[in-house]
């Protein structure tokens, strides 16, 4: 079967100072990094979705990109052609993982049952192409905010109705990423949030999502899927408010419902940079807090104020992410999950190749910064010197007396922040 | 003694109509709304930093604003003088409550003892005052921000002796509330955050803020003192990034730390704001994680990106905030503490009365709108049959089951945002 | 023939104090308003796109809003029946202006020529309605955006061929425009601007641009379309950066141009408060720059960083625009055009009512009330009083050492700024 | 004399491999880039006020940055001690140029008349630096901003007595330029701007500016100084809105006022992307439209929303900014002036040379990266090839008949975006 992505080369493995544009120079997925393979540390996956979903529409213009199986008119075809092109695609480029939601790979179909039976039926070609390029599943998860019956959310949908429709979406999507040796279950809250309190009972929507998460953990102990659960922070957009809002706010609710030590995070760069963060702010909160599962990583536009997910292309940038994700001794069983896609302009179907290619090379360049530095050990000796004071024992007034007593006057000490970064720069 | 405000009139109470400048058109303490005065329900206060000690001076120029007992060579003399100044300017106002940090109405002194008996001496001559005009404290706090040696945080400082300087200043600054009979007792996070990851150690300083808060509560049991502990949330600003960003955030904190059910937070708008957050979620947010305590009432510019504490004048901005509070009960021993100040432009004594009087009246016009929604019923009508259906029991599968049994196609309903948007503004 | 508007009632003019949900309280067309009517101080304008065209869909999710002619497998007829409801929905409402592309009226059809003979028969269509309901065209423009052929702007486009369909579709929507007795024609730059620098030459776009504007307006008088030309500022979205940034960057493009005295601009809310500016500050920059033409009038989110093109419910804020055009003595022959588009959840055909009698009546409530504060006069009289001194006459040097001899010690006075807001928010 | 710098070495040139802390690995002077040296491309200066005025103080705490000079009860004796320890620092740094204002090098004095004497002195205090040093001046300007009397702007305060104290000072602060051999003259409109369009008469403020700009070119020329002047613009802080907004503003005001060709801009990084810009945006845009002078090298944070005017360190951000003063043929008299400060933490003398270093390395690192991609010559041929079709003659008639004949279908190509950033990242 011929499609788009046929005439593409697989993309080789160049010589660093090679000026061939499409080719991986930092990239050696057995290259040795502290300890483990480069593969080992990041797990990189490509995105079903943006890959061979999405078409480059936006608010303002149709259709771009050319994914003629989006229009086939029989669905179920379609899904098999997208596959076929998806896998043709991600054996060219190589990388050992993928991500998908079940709305990507199998088409709604008319009924619940119908949609449900198209995922099966999809599953067992997704395990062929699996089978017989290698490819592995980093995580699956369910769609649960295109159709129009989560236009006020799905757990948190108000409509008990809409609620048990999510229940069958992800126990199916679950079940199959299991079947898939998927090795984690994300969930991202769409429409979970509100788009105006005037409407909204806060309390009954954080209930009903506590709820759902509670089913959806029982479901997999189950099961005995062992792969992690991961939710996946974002602040808003595209309703005004997500719940989701942010790791810090995500912990507390798992705290608050009980699912500590149940489920993760899997933290977007661009949903970060939205909620107001920065990426690595946000993994070194999920790693302080113990729930740091997977990243998908991309950026946004730092003048633009929706998510964009753009291809990474600046390793430096990321190097506080790979130092972070280094010192937590990694992801476990996540992974960097290029949740990443063409500009709308992108539309030769090598465009698809280079800006997977580029992302790659800048974070296997970033984890390779990143591990020079701490094998320089300076940035590590500098904060732990900071912190060697070991605080007082004793209660307020103890303290307070004692301090009055010694009448301190601390010496300040320089944060140093300048010769810090330059020592991050240096390492490039 | 002669001071800026001594030629400033009592502000009147006016007739609706009337087109003076200066007087109560909608504040009316003992006005009833909803089964309480209007006083009960807004207890608004007077911040004495923004008040009497801010000077209007920016990054970028020097004072402006007349405030003559800080240029004073004896600053003990000086503290005396804003005290006077300050009392006779809140009596001509008429609100109930003021607040004020220690370094605000006593200096710091050479030394910790010396700053100490500062505040215990003034302690004294602001009881005189509270006592000759019936003014009372709502709430009282320490400034761990302004003197260098909290360049680098408090309780989240490396360095264990400004850890045990905070020791002192807090639990001098919560004595002195309780001997003033304040209400409540505030923890800003002025600098407990960070500027740059590559110098800290997030758990580390977690843990210290933990360990400060449960002193401090532990303290405050031991020498009885009745009031209310509360975090004040702000995201950033002077720090790159404060721990305390959002409600949501400081929630998950006091969990963490074992500290639920004895800290409640102090929502700011201006704060709320600067997260991404509306005033109104941070209010709806807390009293559904039944943390709400007390609100700090200023507004932000919505074009600029830092905390400009500006005085509320549109009331129909505060109606959702209202809202929350009259469903939320009230805010119990919290209140309305304008944390706002004059621009740096207005110099005129009168200014700060004209600023308050614009605050309050928009409060009280705001509370007054809220209460003829409430009565009015509809809003709360439509919200109620919005989640008049009943979560289905059950676990994932089961659920799913009947789902798929039921094929189910649920029929969307209106959110209906539009109408109650109008229903809002008609009630004005 | 039926449609989904046809069980909706007239709006009723009620009583002011009536609480009935849907009916005129502040919008009386005929009531006179400093010297004319209130309707032709604001000419509101209904938006065909929003209205009409628009379906709900948003980049995560499908069609919401039942728009039946949108499906339509003939799209004429589906123009046909969208004009037909369309007008009928207008005429319920009863505002006396509409707006429109050329594509929300007529089908692309299969080739330039095709998309033109639709927008020729659908022109004669609209006129009929027109003729039939009374109601007028504020303003017609050609959508440069939507097909993907303008993926890379149109004017601005690299590819002449495209410039020159651009050419085809603002010729032939501002003669119909003309026709239909439209008092202005708009460009709004949808994809005028750039994706990434790296792409682009910015001389040579905007010497495009420039070079099209110029065609278009040489072609405006030979046609003798008496109508004012409109540029729409946008800072961004759907591109990284448009070039119709704000009103002083499109006031430079007219300059540079030789445009000015041929172009003004029609502001959006929306836009100016994405581009960092107050919606009042743009209005007022367009008066101080001579260039004032119309507006479209909805809000943004305040938390949200795109455009979300809600109706305006809040009168106060609008108040200082009110003022604005007041003292500008109008906006001639432009007017007030609801740019503004239900929520996704909006669902039911009389949400599309409840939206544009709200935002029609905050218009209305705005207008009078900044009507009061001009009556009032308090608030030009300290503009004016603050304006007073006369500036020194002379060169640099001349007026530098007038002030050296004369020891110049300036005295500050209050900017008032509070007390000016006051004066504001109690004329409410 | 003693000073704080005292012991700092001078910064020496290391091996590229070298791993010492402090030193110069990029920077290179003499190197050639593209038929200049490196030196002649970038032109960098320090900034006298971050540098040796600046104390770390903020809006919520005092001074942490020793700088005792400031603190001298003499002041002429503390700029004295200023000059003297800041050329020690100049000298140990080694970088060629250095850029004041009035105000940093000379206290305000008690009237206008003694603070110009003091500047007078202080400029042959500066020029014996200068001259033993070699160190030259890239630019001169005046602080109307930081005294009270500036507090509702300078040229467009209401205040005619205020413009002629700025008259005064700018006339001085030019004179004192050109006396010390400097190259430009800068203007920034630190409080030229409004916080409320309340009081403010935006036309009347428009030609004040525009006077004034106006006095001092005739004054420039009046004197024979040859250097440039040039407007810096910024879109707000510390007033709510600032005149010279973003490069297209000001393009517009010189247009207005007559004074294209004589004044250019100098484009501070932080000020471009707190006006929503990309640093990169700015430099094209005044490339394109002939204003580009010169350039504040910094940057923002990008979470927070003032100017914290940090050191840049990431090579691959400046890129763009490097290509586009490239393309532009370089800066002329302009240069790249570290309008940097140092964190408020970073208080021992050797992080204001870290700094300064690390800055400096970027900028030779990005220069020397953007020259390679000239030099390799692909991005500029994609550039050429995208604009190689030449626009159609004619009318806008002429045009579209044309094109409707030809029943045009433009075929869209590839922005190639992804690959074009590849291509940048990839020669770093
Ligand atoms: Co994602
Ligand atoms: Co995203
Ligand atoms: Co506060
Ligand atoms: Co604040
Ligand atoms: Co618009
Ligand atoms: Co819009
Ligand atoms: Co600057
Ligand atoms: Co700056």
């Amino acid at each position: 079967m011929s499609h788009i992505f046929q005439s593409l080369p697989p993309v080789p493995f160049l010589d660093p100072g090679s000026q061939e544009e499409l080719g991986w120079r930092h990239w050696r997925p057995e290259a040795p990094v502290l300890g483990r393979s480069m593969a080992e540390w990041l797990r990189p996956a490509v995105a079903y979705w943006h890959s061979f979903v999405a078409s480059g529409a936006d608010p303002f213009g149709a259709a771009t990109l050319p994914r003629p199986w989006e229009a086939m008119p029989d669905a179920m075809a379609g899904a098999r052609q997208k596959a076929e092109a998806g896998f043709a695609f991600m054996e060219r480029l190589g990388l050992p993982f993928f991500c998908f939601h079940d709305r990507d790979v199998a088409p709604e179909g008319a009924s619940l049952r119908e949609g449900a039976r198209n995922l099966d039926t999809m599953a067992d070609v997704l395990a062929a192409h699996m089978q017989r390029t290698g490819i592995r599943l980093l995580w699956g998860t369910a769609n649960l905010f295109s159709h129009p019956r989560y236009m006020a959310g799905a757990a948190t949908n108000p409509d008990p109705e809409v609620f048990a429709c999510a229940a069958v979406q992800v126990r199916h999507a679950m079940e199959v990423t299991q079947r898939l040796g998927g090795e984690n279950y994300v969930l991202w809250g769409g429409r979970e949030g509100y788009d105006t309190l005037l409407n909204t009972d806060l309390a009954r929507e954080d209930a009903q999502l506590g709820r759902f998460l509670n089913l959806v953990v029982e479901h997999k102990h189950k099961i005995g899927f062992t792969g992690t659960l991961l939710i996946e922070p974002k602040p808003h957009e595209p309703t005004k408010h997500q719940y989701d809002r942010d790791v810090a706010t995500v912990y507390g609710f798992l705290v608050r419902h009980r699912l500590l030590g149940e489920v993760k995070v899997n933290i977007e760069a661009n949903h970060a940079t939205l909620a107001g963060h920065s990426f690595e702010h946000e993994v070194a909160m999920a790693a302080a807090l113990g729930v740091l599962g997977s990243v998908d990583i991309n950026r946004g536009d730092p003048q633009n104020g929706w998510d964009t997910d753009q291809f990474p292309t600046n390793a430096q940038e990321l190097v506080p992410v790979m130092l972070e994700i280094l010192r937590a001794g990694g992801l476990g069983s996540g992974g960097f999950n290029f949740d990443a896609k063409l500009r709308r302009q992108s539309i030769a179907p090598e465009d698809l190749l280079h800006a997977h290619v580029g992302g790659m090379e800048a974070c296997a360049a970033a984890l390779l910064w990143a591990a020079r530095i701490i094998e320089d050990g300076r940035l590590e000796a500098a904060r732990r010197e900071r912190y060697a004071g070991a605080p007082w024992p004793g209660s307020l007034a103890e303290i307070a007396d004692r301090a009055l007593v010694e009448g301190l006057e601390p010496r300040p000490r320089s944060g140093g922040q300048e010769r810090l970064e330059n020592l991050v720069a240096r390492l490039g």
